[in-house]
């Protein structure tokens, strides 16, 4: 296998170091945060952000793809105890959508045995929340979920006197306890999505309480791309702040594609495993059988799938509501099944295997995307009967799971006009019983292929707000192609945006220092904490020296965009200076206190 | 002047032609849109569209830059002969910043006489419209705000089935009649920025009852830009979609590279007069005088300028409200005048003078565009005592505006984050008596530097939809740098996004038109019709074609993104094919009535 050396993007951001915070409960678990350096003339600490970017960019790991990332959480699934090894189950050439000779990408240079649950138990970490067990992974989302804040009663006091939002009845707390976390995972509000095959992984949660999070797509296609350049897409749409992946292949490779990826992500990664069974059975739908896709189910869970979309909530009789809509069915998992339930005029083999369903996940820790196949394609079929009413069939499906101790999450839209959102996230808070949501977008117009990263970026933020646990993103190439590295990196980049404006908006009570230090830097000048503070340093590093190349110019009180006569923030710490000589504050004092300063207007 | 021949963007976009509705009222107008023709297969006429592209995009004309448009409003002025010609102001070095030799812009080969009213008369719209006048320019805007669409009863009918959004309280009519534009207009609530020495420029209106609007800015800056380029992205931005365009510039040849930008708008041009004024005095903003600042307005009304910014709104009470900002005061107007307030402990003489403004403003049109000098520049700042207190100031001065006939708008925001924003368009219908509202985004987070389009078009489609009537556009480099070509691109269609998703969300009953002729072309496999239905042809077409080139992949029924056995939109249309042999809508039917096809969930 030496001929395998993919490169991928590794090192740290710019002015940025890794950091590692322990556990307390858990001493062993080491969470890793990113420290953004600021100048020294600010005399402020350096800002610590979430990191979902894995040990590729941390200098002091050494990254060889063919190896795979360090198992951290290996140990922590053996010493619970109630998992063994096995030998699993044997790839065979479908799997790879018969791929052969140089047309095969290789298998993973290591194989390691799966685990799986003994006894019929349930090891999923809701099973722990409820017997009331803090994982090391709880633990370990709590201090993630903290951004490095002191959990000091002082900063807790002097921090709570920032918080100001509107969370549409969310309880964000002040400071994320471990047992916090193990609570709300209980009353199934938010997941950990953590197979027990894929302990490469650095626990994260999706729920409306913590942070807004956000999924990139990645995969290839029939057009096929090739496993450096999947490997490739996943650490670069992590980098930029990815916190899951799916793998939405097709074509041939699926399996060996996917091992690759597993073994080298830190985020966990989410799959639609009916895109593998249908190409089982060469595309041709009406073929797909039950046994095809447990089978296929328990191929993946094997190899360490974090989250299964499974689109068991479109039933058969939900197929005629589509017939009028503009856009029909536009999800392919969706279209998949709503082709077989037709086709053999029976109800859809997802319902009426979902308890089986909830087996294999429960023995993995499998987490489920319950897949919103009806969702609508365009502005016309927004909040339809189709939509809402496979949303009550996934109502009822999160009911099943959580008896059968399965973390469960429900995707949503898709598009939808501004003034429809509201009532996607209300709906599916009810009928859900509060279970995490997970939209695609929404795009709120359908008029702007080429930038429904921003169509569906201004969806995504409301519905971030309103509740949403996580956004997946669309790239500027949805409708159109196959995503390339620019495009993913859009597409991040616009959804962290999203997220965080969502955050903000609900109150969270760490967020805002990010927008405040950089903030901070601007109206300082210090340019360099200005890009180093940003979302992509890199981008707003280079838009500025565009016009203004020279490092002199890094250090000047103006930008291109104004000149240094019209910059107002120049002329505002000209002003300050003045405000300091003629005690400025005692005036605004006078003045908020209804003072005489006030005149009528002078007219001519 | 035969050398100058500077070359701008011309022709039609793809698959459009130039089309010209008459008036009947006033049988001389020709309101210009644009029809995009979709391919026979579709059984659809082609989609008319609201056109601010002028007559660039009309092969029919022939554009030469060194002559100027055609004059289109000129009789419509004279004919009212409540205005006479006479010399004007004489252009002055200082004017142009003593720019001379090879280093002054020419000036604009044809020089008009300015017109003003005679008498001491308000010759603006709001005049006429208290006085019951329903002007050309009335009804050129009624007939381009209704999008093509008939206005036969049966029409209205057919249409009005399709309402469906939340307005805010606004009172958005079924079809706009010129009557209603007039009504708009004398309340106050709509404005029709048209300069009477502006006559090459196409009447639009500004107010919540109409579509949304966006402006662009361009302008050189001391790092200076040529007239060329200016014309050009004034030309470019109108292009792509600007409804009116303001030019900031500063430094040099400020007044000549005007005058070129004005003779070639067919978009009302807004300016600040303070930049000029402000370089006239070498940028020494406490050598700023009444007098200076009056003839500046004098100079830029006699132009032809369509809406001034004036920061009348700071008082200088309000500059110590703006001492423990983050980030002080960001409005370059507004850092202007606080430092003038402060330096000569003195009202601000925009304030003290306004109502000389006024007089000036309403003897040329000049509609005011009232600063918010005191707007957020973080979200930190954001609704604090500083920007409130101005907007009641602004809510003043409007008063004062309508009493002189003067058409006003108001400036708002700026950086908020999402909770905050509705409060912003709340408190402006009520403090400024609906005048509408114009806001700059906003940015809902600052940690995006190289993205602020994005940040802002989430908080200019959010503030769209609650009420304000036009939306500034943010480009990328805001923050960072000048924008060239591209990013006002990038800047114009992501506001022309914010403001579609706003006129869908209000419940615009032409708006969802376009959506649903790109949705049916998208479904229908309809390739060049999707791209020429979008905002960006040139972008849709190139993104789908990186990965799918040839011609023939245009009339394929899959796309890059999926590849043909995961199309979803195929599938929909053989499951379509299934649905009318199994007679599938009496089956829909039967669901809905509550019929016998619910099944329970199967169990394992």
């Amino acid at each position: 296998m030496n001929a395998i050396h993919p490169k991928v993007t590794t090192g740290a951001l710019p002015a940025s170091r890794k950091i590692h915070v322990p556990g307390t409960l858990h001493p062993d678990i080491r969470v890793p945060m990113r420290e953004i350096a600021v100048h020294p003339s600010a005399g402020e600490p350096p800002l610590t952000v979430y990191d979902s970017s894995g040990p590729y960019s941390d200098p002091a790991t050494d990254i060889e793809i063919a190896k795979g990332l360090p198992r951290l959480r290996e140990d922590w699934i053996a010493v619970r105890g109630d998992t063994e090894g096995y030998d699993g189950r044997r790839v065979q050439a479908m799997d790879n959508g018969f791929a052969e000779g140089t047309r095969l990408t290789p298998e993973f240079p290591v194989r390691y045995a799966p685990r799986r649950a003994t006894g019929g138990k349930a090891v999923t970490q809701l099973a722990y929340a409820r017997a009331g067990i803090v994982t090391p992974e709880m633990e370990f989302v709590a201090i993630r979920e903290n951004l490095g804040r002191a959990a000091a009663k002082e900063a807790l006091a002097r921090e709570s006197l920032e918080r100001d939002g509107e969370s549409f009845g969310a309880s964000i707390p002040d400071f994320v306890t471990p047992e916090f976390v193990r609570d709300e995972v209980a009353r199934g509000r938010a997941i950990i999505p953590a197979n027990i095959n894929h302990p490469e992984s650095e626990p994260m949660a999706i729920g409306r309480n913590f942070l807004v999070k956000i999924n990139a797509n990645i995969g290839n296609s029939a057009v096929t791309s090739s496993m450096e350049e999947e490997v490739e897409k996943m650490v670069w749409a992590t980098r930029w702040g990815a916190d899951t992946v799916m793998d939405l292949s097709t074509g041939r490779n699926i399996h060996n594609i996917r091992d690759w990826i597993l073994r080298n992500s830190a985020v966990p990664i989410g799959t639609v495993p009916l895109y593998q069974a249908l190409e089982k059975v060469g595309g041709v739908a009406e073929d797909l059988t039950w046994e095809l896709y447990r089978d296929t189910l328990v191929e993946q869970a094997e190899q360490g799938v974090d989250y299964f979309t499974i689109h068991a909530g479109l039933r058969l009789h939900h197929v005629p509501l589509t017939v009028d809509r503009v856009t029909g069915i536009v999800s392919r998992g969706g279209s998949i099944m709503a082709k077989w339930c037709l086709h053999h005029h029976r109800e859809s083999f997802l319902y009426e295997h979902f308890g089986e369903i909830c087996d294999i996940a429960r023995a993995y820790d499998v987490s489920f995307s319950l897949g919103d196949g009806l969702r609508p394609g365009s502005i016309a079929d927004a909040n339809d009967a189709a939509q809402f009413a496979e949303l009550e069939t996934l109502g009822e499906l999160t009911q099943i799971a959580w008896a059968k101790d399965c973390q469960v999450m429900i995707e949503g839209p898709g598009h939808v006009p501004m003034h429809k959102i509201r009532e996607n996230m209300t709906k599916q808070l009810e009928v859900c019983g509060e279970a995490p949501f997970y939209t695609l977008g929404p795009l709120t117009t359908d008029i702007a292929p080429g930038y429904d990263h921003i169509t569906s970026g201004i969806g995504a933020a409301m519905i971030g707000w309103f509740g949403t646990a996580m956004l997946c993103y669309v790239t500027p190439k949805e409708h159109l192609g196959l995503p390339d590295r620019d495009d993913v990196k859009t597409g991040v980049i616009t959804y962290k945006i999203a997220a965080h404006a969502a955050d903000l908006a609900k109150g969270h009570p760490a967020a805002k220092r990010r927008d405040d230090a950089l903030s901070r830097a601007r109206f300082e000048f210090r340019w360099e904490d200005q890009f180093n503070l940003s979302l992509d340093p890199e981008t707003a590093r280079s838009f500025h020296d565009q016009t203004l190349p020279k490092e002199a110019h890094k250090l000047a009180h103006f930008c291109s965009m104004c000149g240094p006569k019209f910059c107002s923030m120049r002329i505002s710490h000209e002003i300050r200076g003045e405000a300091q000589k003629e005690g400025m504050a005692a005036m605004a004092e006078k003045y908020r206190a209804g003072g005489d300063l006030y005149m009528p207007v002078g007219e001519s």
